[in-house]
């Protein structure tokens, strides 16, 4: 947790109402920071629905394996999740210390482990002391309910600068219901998936299968299309809980995919999702700029992906934007190095709304002032368009600064 | 061209002979530079071999086209080479510009333009003025010769701290034959290809499809195997010249794959490659420390090299490095994001002969201290070993520092 709020942070935080049927609760166990909460612990009521998506990576942590044997269940009761120690790459030390945090969580909670859930976030590599949480569970589970949203937010935070939360409000059947979230994560961060840690509820009633299937259709725009370094973690977890506690207002659970309900959940879902994920750029290790690359033309819509990915995550393109450079010519490499279709005479690129090139060269109008208006702003744009096809697609990222280094250089230790 | 060396600078240069029949010239055109030279002109005697290897990218730069379309005549008179301005991106009008170029030096020397090489380097996306060559080349023709290697390699620099050189003999029919280059790049380097640009010069007689077969299956190993910051170059070019001088002394020209003088051949154009793209990545953008990342016990080749080129692209492994942190967890995280098949739990890895983790874990004998003493060096090997296979590779990176954002956020203001 840095002292130094990045200059890209909400300048306000939304109003988080309360969802009945999940209760927050923090402490400080200890395990590697000194005067802050570093474990959150989630109840949720019977019942709840779960559904998750987790990092690609080969080397998955601990936590990471026990939530994908589990999730497939579609019940949970608990969330424990700790920052300070990732429990990857820990081998069977790693699988003991989840198996024990569960065991610890479901003996207090009096649940089955198989509906425990668990993440860890923070130093790879460092075997994690899970009797640390016997140690503050009868505390956590007296004081269930005594954290709010930013508590809850602040307790999973490693180099991350400000807590990041997001709301959202929709009506079925003529009640309101909520979705609202809380996210982690600063560096490490690309797809597949960038969201180090994000846990999302809602009191909709929604089935496993369809929650799952919400989740996973919103996850490409938002948590999967930023980067702040091209660095897939080990731990990246999502995990979206649906207490139901909208059915004892009389509201039919939502059960199939074919429900015209669905479209009202995914669109919420989906701005929440993408509003943490913004945030979580926005707080990229040493972010001076926010900056959205949208390609245009392209072949399909995965194609334009990797092009957009192949911008966002060049350091060439990135220290340029440090610097406000409005070098478009490292815009053109970074297409040209994505080994995807690509005419280079048919390329245009835009920043901001400054067309600097057209046709496979410099823009004839093309002005250096103009352009190196648009890269003094915070937030910037870069626009592509292809001349090939339909596909396109939409990416976030932030620039590369001497503090990213400064705060990679000496992390660990 | 940087007033502070790289730390990682050759201490010294070797003695380069004289290759019989390749002759350099230099000059200051004021492309953009001031008070230094720009141009180089390499002319080689009739009925030179040459064989070329070219960047990957889709938006190759002008002079790149040019040489793509005429290397497969086989045959060279000269080699044109300017710095700072690439040609890149410069649309008819970079056409028109290596058309024009090439009429310039075809003219002054008498000989066809398809045996007209040309290279550009520099900034992208600014139309080159090639009527600028035509002030220099009555100098350079009347010059050739009086520039020596050091000088041919300082003509073509652009953000490089150092000229880069290499040579090695040969012994073919007891007649001792040389291989020399030079090469210029430190950012923008990647695979495929990591060259920026270097031009290779041999007297020995050689068929231009032998020269192709020896250059193609050269660059894997070498040019292709480094990366400063997996940023690919509009411009990367390899050409390999051979005069044939040797031919005088009455040595049979080599013409086919199966002459055993081709083994020969190709062990030292392999070292002078191996040499030079060694220093391109000493020479890399802020860059403090050698990084040799070997992978061993991958299920083929080519895994192994993508999950090499994932730890040596790694910007949090690459600021690790450069801050002298011992973070192998780094390394396990740019294993499994490479998605190449891996197995956490049979992974080990070496920090240069400190056995860090093994088995899936910290290695039971872990001793931060001497995983520290590796790191404070300014060479470091990383090794990983998968335990899947038999698959290897090896490839070389650098650190990356604060400077590497400072040169780069405002290389072209």
């Amino acid at each position: 947790m840095s002292t130094t709020i990045s200059p890209l942070a909400p300048k306000s935080y939304p109003d988080m109402p309360e969802i009945k049927g999940v209760q927050f609760a923090t402490a400080s166990a200890g395990i590697k920071y000194k005067g802050r909460t570093d474990v959150l612990l989630a109840t949720v009521s019977e019942g709840t629905s779960v559904a998750g998506v987790f990092t690609r990576s080969k080397c998955s942590s601990a936590p990471v394996d026990w939530c994908k044997a589990r999730v497939g269940g579609g019940k949970a009761r608990a969330l424990l999740v700790n920052s300070g120690n990732a429990n990857a790459f820990t081998g069977k030390k790693g699988a003991e210390a989840v198996r024990l945090s569960a065991e610890i969580v479901s003996r207090a909670l009096g649940c089955a482990d198989g509906e425990i859930f668990l993440a860890s976030t923070g130093v790879i590599g460092e075997p994690l002391a899970a009797e640390k949480f016997s140690g503050v569970i009868d505390d956590l589970k007296v004081a269930q309910g005594s954290a709010g949203w930013l508590d809850a937010a602040k307790a999973i935070m490693t180099t991350d600068t400000y807590p990041k939360v997001a709301t959202a409000s929709v009506e079925l059947d003529g009640e309101t219901m909520t979705i609202s979230g809380i996210a982690k994560g600063a560096g490490m961060i690309a797809p597949d998936m960038a969201t180090m840690l994000s846990f999302i509820f809602t009191d909709a009633a929604v089935s496993p299968d369809v929650l799952q299937a919400l989740l996973s259709g919103e996850t490409g725009g938002s948590f999967n299309a930023i980067t702040v370094d091209s660095d897939t973690s080990t731990s990246d977890t999502v995990l979206l809980f649906a207490t139901g506690a909208a059915a004892e207002k009389g509201i039919e659970p939502v059960t199939t995919l074919d429900d015209p309900r669905v479209e009202i959940l995914r669109a919420a879902l989906g701005d929440v999702m993408l509003d943490l994920s913004h945030q979580i750029v926005r707080d990229g290790e040493g972010a001076r700029k926010f900056v959205e690359v949208s390609i245009e033309g392209a072949e399909c819509d995965a194609s334009a992906k990797r092009i957009a990915l192949s911008i966002a995550n060049s350091p060439l393109v990135k220290t340029a934007i440090a610097g406000e450079d409005a070098n478009w010519g490292r815009v053109v490499m970074a297409v040209g190095k994505a080994g995807e279709p690509a005419d280079r005479d048919r390329l245009a690129i835009w920043f901001g709304d400054v067309r600097v090139a057209v046709d496979g060269e410099r823009d004839p109008d093309y002005s250096e002032a103009a352009a190196s208006a648009v890269m003094e702003q915070e937030d910037i744009t870069i626009r592509v368009e292809l001349g090939l096809g339909t596909g396109s697609a939409t990416v976030w990222t932030c620039d590369l600064t001497k503090e990213y280094v400064a705060i990679n250089g000496d992390y660990r230790s």
